[in-house]
C-alpha cells in the first residue's frame, strides 16, 4: 500500500539524491517519536503535531538541509513544501509530514524542492524503496532498510523498515531518520505504545559520538491493506516483535556505518541491582572517548570500561566485576586474567563485530547498547563539516 | 616549610622522572579530595583513609603505573612504599600518603620504589619543585605549577600549586593529581571547606575527553612556618581566593596540555534560570565530540553549540539564545548573523585561547567550563596507549 521514490533536487553540492517521498495510496493510520532535544528542526515540529491525530497520507523528507535554527522562514518552507505536496495528490497539508536531514542553520531551498514535486511523484512507486533509502542518507555509507514478516492470523503481515544515520547520534526517543510501513491495519492509539517500546529496545540503545540530533524522528505507517490486527493482543505482539527486530536491524546498520566507524560493539552490562543501573554502565562505557579509541586501536582495554562503569553512577565493587571481550575473560572478579587473554582479546577486536560484556556480580538488572570505534576519521569529517 | 625531589625510578619505560616527594619539615595540616568514580586507585583509597585526620608529613607520588584495579597486592605495595618512607623520616605510615597516575591495571613495581627511597629523600630540597612537577606527569606535554601570595595579617602568605594532566580528564570532586603547599597555618577542619569550593570552581569545570580518571586527588597542606591564620574570617577569605586562583591557573594549564589539543577554550554560559542550568549547558557543550571536533577544525559551527545545550536538559527557547566566538556575534536572538561574522570568527578560532559565549536569555543563571578541541592526535594516543 506504499509508493517510494528518491530524486536529486540540487540540496547536496555532490550532486546524489536528495528529495524523497514515501506516498500511501490512502490516509493510514501512523504515530511518531521525536528529538528530546530543546533544539529542534523545523519539521520536527510540524510532523509532531499533524501526526498526533494518527493519520498521514504521505512524508516528504529532504536530505543535504536539515531545516534547522532556520527561523521563520524554514517553518514556512516546510508548510509550503508540504502544501504543493498535499494539493498534488489531492489531499490536506494535514496529512502529509516534512522530514530534514542535513547541514543545520543555513536556509532550506524552498524552490529547488517545490520545482521537484512533481518528477518525484511520477517516479513514486513501490518499487522505489532504495531511490528512498538513499535519498535521506548525509554521511552514511550505504542505504539502511530492513524487512520482516509476521503472522497475521493467518495471513503474512510485511513491515519494512528504512533509516539514515550516521553522526549526531545518541537518540533520545528516536533517531533521526527512521520509517517503518506495514500492510496491516492497526488504530493510532495501539500503534503509539507499540512505537515507544520498540524504539526504547532499539534506537535509545545506540550511540556513534554521543550528541543527541536537532532531527530525530522515527515514523510508523500501517495501510492496513492486507488485514487489520484491530485489538487482537496476541497479533498485535506478533506486530511489535516485528517492529522491534526490523528496528533493531536499522539501528545495527546505523552504528555499522557510523563516521569513521569500522567495528560495531555490543556493550551488554548484567548483574546490576536495576536495569536502570546495567543501562547507566553501557551508556557510559559506549559513549567513553577512552573506550571508543581503545576499541579502534584493538587494544583489549578492559580498565577503561571499568574505569568508564565506575564514573556512571551505576552501584558495584570492582571486586566482583567480570569482564569478557568476544567472549574471552580479562578481568574475572576484580582480578586481571593477564597478558595472554588481552592477547586473545586483541585477536577478536579486529573482527568488524563483536560483544563486550561486563557482570556487576550484584543482582539480575540488564541492558544493552549498541556503539562503534572512533578513529582519525571521525575527528576529519567533523572538523571540516561545513567546509 | 617543604622539600620537593623528583627522581628517575625506572617505573616509566623512557627513562623520564617518574617518582616524586613533596616532605615537610614537620606534621602540617592537610585536606585532601578525591575522584568520585566507583573504581578507585589503591593509593586514593589508602590516601583519603589517613588525610581523614587532617594531619601530614610527605607525599609520595609515582607516575608510569596508576597502581589502580591491581588487587591487594596494589594495596599492600602503596603501603609498603609509604611506610618504608615514613621509617626513613622518622615519621608514622598514618601521615604518608600515596599517589599513583599511569597505567591501569598493571602491577606496581614495588622494589624500583623501595630501592630509590634514600636517592629521593637526598635529592629534596625548597629548590626541587619543578622536579617534583615533572616526575608525576605522564601524557603530558609540560609540568604544571602555579604560585601567588596573599595577605595574611601583616605578612605576605606564600601558595604554589602543582598538578598534572592531560587525559581521562572530566573531573568530579577532584583531578588527577594537584598540590597545594602554603606557609600559613590552618586548621583542618577549616581547610576542607576551602579546598572543596576551590575544587568545585577550579577542576570541577574542566573536561578533556569526558572520562573521569579513577586516581583523581587533591591535596592542600598549610605548613604554619610563617603565621596561622586562626579562623580569622577575613585572613581565610584571603587565602581561599588565592587557592582558588591557582588551582584555575592549574585547571587552565591542564586543559590547554589536554592530549593532542591546539586550543584553550572557555565556554560561558549565562542568562539561564540557575546556575545548575547553565553548568548543564556548558558540560554539554565543553563535551560534546561534534563541537570539539569543530574547535579543533576552527570552524564557527554555532549549531553544534546549540544542539549540545539543547541536549543537555538545560531549559531554555532557542529563538531567545545568542552565541559570540571570541567576541563575535554569530547567532543573535534566533538568528544566524550570516557568512560574514562566521568568517570572522572563525580567524579568531585559530588561537590558541579564546571564549564562547552563550546567553540563554532566560535569567540570571551563569556557569564557566574550560574545554579543549579534539583532534586526531587525541585519537592517535589513545588507540594505543599500551602497546
Amino acid at each position: 500500500g506504499f509508493c517510494f521514490s528518491g530524486i536529486q533536487a540540487g540540496i547536496k553540492k555532490n550532486g546524489t539524491l536528495d528529495l524523497g517521498l514515501i506516498l500511501a495510496d490512502e490516509v493510514v493510520s501512523a504515530a511518531g517519536v521525536f528529538t528530546q532535544n530543546r533544539v529542534r528542526a523545523a519539521p520536527v515540529a510540524i510532523a509532531e503535531q499533524r501526526i498526533r491525530k494518527g493519520k498521514i497520507r504521505a512524508i516528504l523528507v529532504n536530505s543535504g538541509n536539515a531545516n534547522c535554527l532556520t527561523g521563520k522562514d524554514g517553518e514556512r518552507a516546510a508548510k509550503e513544501s508540504t502544501r504543493l505536496l498535499a494539493q498534488a495528490i489531492g489531499s490536506s497539508a494535514e496529512f502529509v509530514v516534512p522530514a530534514s536531514t542535513g547541514v543545520i542553520g543555513v536556509p532550506l531551498p524552498l524552490e529547488a524542492i517545490t520545482a521537484k514535486i512533481s518528477d518525484l511523484l511520477c517516479a513514486a512507486s513501490p518499487k522505489g524503496v532504495f531511490d528512498f533509502a538513499r535519498a535521506i542518507l548525509t554521511t552514511d555509507r550505504w542505504p539502511k532498510v530492513a524487512f520482516t514478516t509476521f503472522p497475521a492470523g493467518g495471513m503474512e503481515g510485511t513491515l519494512l523498515g528504512i533509516a539514515k544515520g550516521a553522526g549526531m547520534i545518541h537518540p533520545e526517543l528516536g533517531t533521526m531518520l527512521a520509517f517503518a510501513l506495514t500492510d496491516v491495519g492497526i488504530p493510532p492509539s495501539l500503534l503509539r505504545p507499540i512505537l515507544k517500546e520498540a524504539v526504547e529496545g532499539s534506537f535509545n540503545g545506540i550511540s556513534v559520538d554521543g550528541d543527541t540530533s536537532t532531527n530525530d524522528a522515527v515514523f510508523v505507517l500501517a495501510s492496513g491493506k492486507k488485514c487489520n490486527l484491530g485489538r487482537n493482543r496476541f497479533l498485535l505482539r506478533n506486530f511489535a516483535q516485528a517492529l522491534k527486530e526490523v528496528f533493531q536491524a536499522l539501528a545495527g546498520s546505523i552504528v555499522r556505518d557510523g563516521e569513521g566507524a569500522e567495528h560495531l560493539v555490543t556493550i551488554e552490562v548484567k548483574g546490576s541491582r536495576s536495569d536502570a543501573d546495567a543501562k547507566k554502565a553501557a551508556c557510559a562505557i559506549a559513549t567513553s572517548l577512552l573506550v571508543k579509541t581503545a576499541l579502534h586501536g584493538c587494544e583489549a582495554n578492559w580498565v577503561r570500561i571499568l574505569a568508564a562503569a565506575g564514573r556512571s553512577g551505576a552501584r558495584f565493587d570492582p571486586m566482583q566485576v567480570s569482564v569478557r571481550i568476544g567472549g574471552v575473560t580479562v578481568f574475572q572478579e576484580g582480578t586481571p586474567v593477564g597478558a595472554h587473554a588481552e592477547a586473545q582479546a586483541a585477536e577478536i577486536m579486529k573482527s568488524h563485530e563483536y560483544t563486550i560484556e561486563v557482570s556487576l556480580g550484584r543482582g539480575r538488572g540488564h541492558a544493552r547498547y549498541l556503539t562503534c570505534d572512533l578513529g582519525p576519521q571521525y575527528v576529519a569529517i567533523n572538523a571540516s563539516y561545513r567546509t
